[in-house]
């Protein structure tokens, strides 16, 4: 296993988890002491601390050097390698979001023709044609 | 924890495994069967069905009916959400490249200068212009 396939899966693991990705978000409206992110999250501090030590081991979090308030900062770079291996997948959602238009299209073509059909017997029973 | 949040959190669990990926890219070239996909892996039968069960859950993998060859195909779908995701970190990666072009620019600078100080220097001792 290369180095790389080693930081591609660190990435995504880290990424797995909601509250992983909350913090994410959250840095990136700037950075922020530890005690700030786990305000919103209702979580103990052990618990977040894990959280970020995930993040920092994946490169996406970096924490400053000062001994008393130490910011976590985003760091994006590893997102890049990510992005780029699910972008080579592109074809396979815009094809199967292809195949459910298709389908949808079908459902409402269907649709239109009971609609249509119901009116024109709606129609005929009005004009007395219907036996 | 919306349901949304807990499948991006599976597909994501799901891509942080090098054998996983590797099965995607190989269902990228079209469907197998499991023994199929274990043939490259030097992996036995129940370790690629379990990496299989991981991708099937998260959606990522779907098997055919026929009772005894069932075989993998790829859904790309998850993908989607997943992809749409890391693209709104874009600005952190790209930023983080622009500061190490610059990082390079200066380096390249720098030795740049020293060139070009060198041979003044040795311009000027051949020139006796040296003390």
């Amino acid at each position: 296993m290369s180095a790389q396939a080693d930081q591609l899966s660190a990435t995504f693991s880290a990424l797995a988890d909601p509250t992983r990705r909350a913090i994410l978000a959250r840095l990136a409206k700037g950075q922020a002491s530890v005690t700030e992110l786990a305000q919103p999250f209702d979580m103990t501090m052990p618990a977040i601390s894990k959280h970020l030590k995930v993040l920092e081991r994946a490169g996406l979090v970096e924490r400053g050097r000062e001994a008393q308030y130490r910011p976590c900062t985003l760091n994006g770079r590893p997102l890049k390698d990510a992005d780029e291996w699910i972008e080579r997948y592109r074809r396979f959602w815009e094809q199967s979001l292809d195949r459910l238009d298709a389908y949808l299209r079908d459902l409402q073509g269907a649709a239109e023709r009971r609609k249509y059909e119901v009116q024109k017997d709606k129609g005929e029973k009005r004009h007395g044609r219907n036996k």
